[in-house]
């Protein structure tokens, strides 16, 4: 089976144009859709988007660009979803073409907040798609480095190897290294527990804890992720792996992750509300916890550093406090 | 039995002199043997190190300093080693007393270039000295914050839990939190490996690869430390434990690592030899990496990144070619 070069990139943040520009070394029509009308005139006439990697040079007789969401997935075969969790129920809801025919890949790092399921998970049951045309596409990747055509590796996973092999030869370049793996639900839900853990990261940083702990709270981070992703979906898999621990260093370390950040701010003391309003924006790893503690109540996995992370964002807990206590559970 | 809380640390550097303030947490008295006399006479006047973390005050009541290894020896029943393994070997030729009834822990990160041997196996085979007598400290800990009293992490290893347990008594504080290991040989192998992958980091970075590459080559180098360490000592362990991947990343990620600054300094195009010169010192990976290579040359396990390593230091191969075909091997 020859599988279709007909792709639609969804969302037009960071994320999503890092994606276009890699699929721009192989296809020769790139489907994309962004909200705003203000970015897609400017990227016709200046070949680079305005708000997000502004660095990265498009040629527009290679983009099919359009703010309808409809126009694009009418147009594709293939549809990568790259926008914030948190507005992909908002987002699909204008959608009236079917999805069911597609093949889904997500590049969405987190829970769709309003069904508390990955998504992977959303597409599965809220558009009836079977799992074997839905995948993933998970880093470590900054989309910076992306930009800047730095070496950087990607993980396909979907159920239904040949497909993601398919998107893998439509993402590889000289920069791009994908691997494929049969992970849909592992990969996902590591990508969005690093989250969780980057805001771990950044409250202990927040709070003045130094590199030494921090080495220790992400090989106690990796353990957990290994515990809980074991208990949502039981495979032969290995946690070091790039797309697990890789992508879980690459944010835990990262100073430009927004989640290590806002974690950084309550840790130096701004409450939650006054984190978000300052950041003008809500982190993934907000709604993450969220989720992924309300998971867990029914999985039973030991998730000292979730269980942190959540009573400091949800119960108000005093992170001071709340790190000492974890301190000494960690090993 | 009871544990003779009579103490020695052989060493004048960083990491002697935090764990002299660890001890000084706990012991009554430290007998501290250092080389140089003007270090003594400055610790003795002004109650600090001037060379080493001299942020660090320490009371003089509490030290037996001395420059003569036989008298700082011959006062302990437990010594700790923390000299640079390229110093262990002559240091020990003025050794006159017996080290046969000691107990002797390492803290020494790295191979005896003499005899090829981890510390551990070079006290066992050149003093005689019984496993159950000989230990190990590891991290992920950097000494410099010890002296700011940052919350750090030791791993305490020795084949009689006992006397893990009970250093890690004589270490434990506020600020220091030990947990205990029966796998001397593996975090010993651990603590030497992780500095040829921090020389790998930093010819990477030197190289101008960017953070995605780094959490790519990072996951490698775990799975890599563990495949090398399973050859040489079987037994069951989590790689993931802190005394192995957090001392790992520790290194790894810290722009303060020698072994981290000599890579990037090759890197960026410097000789072995001229690194090395600008250094004034000799990174400690340097001489582990060509240890580690020769033991795999028997032991036969996959490790792409040590032999990458091997023949830029050894063989004059171009760092910039090597790690093109490295990064071909990483997943």
């Amino acid at each position: 089976m020859t599988l279709s070069k007909n792709i639609a990139v969804i969302g037009g943040g960071s994320w999503a144009t890092a994606i276009v520009k890699m699929l721009s070394e192989n296809l020769e029509t790139i489907h994309w859709y962004m909200r705003s009308e203000y970015a897609i005139e400017h990227i016709k006439r200046n070949d680079h988007n305005p708000n997000y990697l502004s660095s990265v040079e498009f040629k527009n007789n290679q983009l099919h660009l359009s703010s309808d969401i409809n126009e694009i997935v009418s147009a594709a075969d293939i549809c990568i979803f790259a926008i914030p969790s948190a507005f992909v129920y908002s987002e699909l809801e204008s959608l009236e073409v079917s999805l069911e025919n597609k093949i889904i890949f997500s590049a969405i790092k987190g829970i769709v907040p309003e069904t508390g399921l990955i998504v992977g998970e959303h597409f599965h049951d809220h558009y009836n798609i079977p799992f074997e045309n839905i995948g993933v596409i998970t880093g470590p990747c900054h989309a910076e480095e992306v930009a800047l055509e730095r070496l950087s590796y990607l993980t396909i996973a979907c159920a239904d190897e040949e497909k993601a092999q398919h998107l893998a030869t439509c993402l590889n370049s000289d920069y791009i290294n994908c691997k494929i793996s049969d992970d849909i639900i592992g990969t996902e839900y590591a990508a969005m527990l690093k989250n969780i853990y980057a805001i771990a990261a950044g409250i202990a940083h927040g709070l003045g804890y130094g590199d030494n702990f921090q080495s220790v709270l992400m090989s106690n981070a990796i353990r957990e992720m290994k515990r809980f992703i074991k208990k949502v979906h039981k495979m032969k898999r290995n946690i070091n792996d790039s797309a697990y621990l890789g992508d879980l260093l690459v944010t835990g370390y990262s100073v430009f992750s927004r989640n290590r950040l806002f974690g950084n701010m309550l840790g130096k003391g701004y409450t939650v509300r006054s984190a978000q309003l300052e950041m003008s924006m809500i982190a993934e790893g907000y709604y993450a916890t969220k989720s992924a503690y309300k998971i867990n109540e029914d999985k039973g996995a030991r998730t000292p550093i979730l269980n942190a992370v959540y009573s400091i964002l949800y119960d108000n807990k005093n992170p001071k406090k709340v790190f000492k206590k974890l301190a000494d559970k960690l090993d």
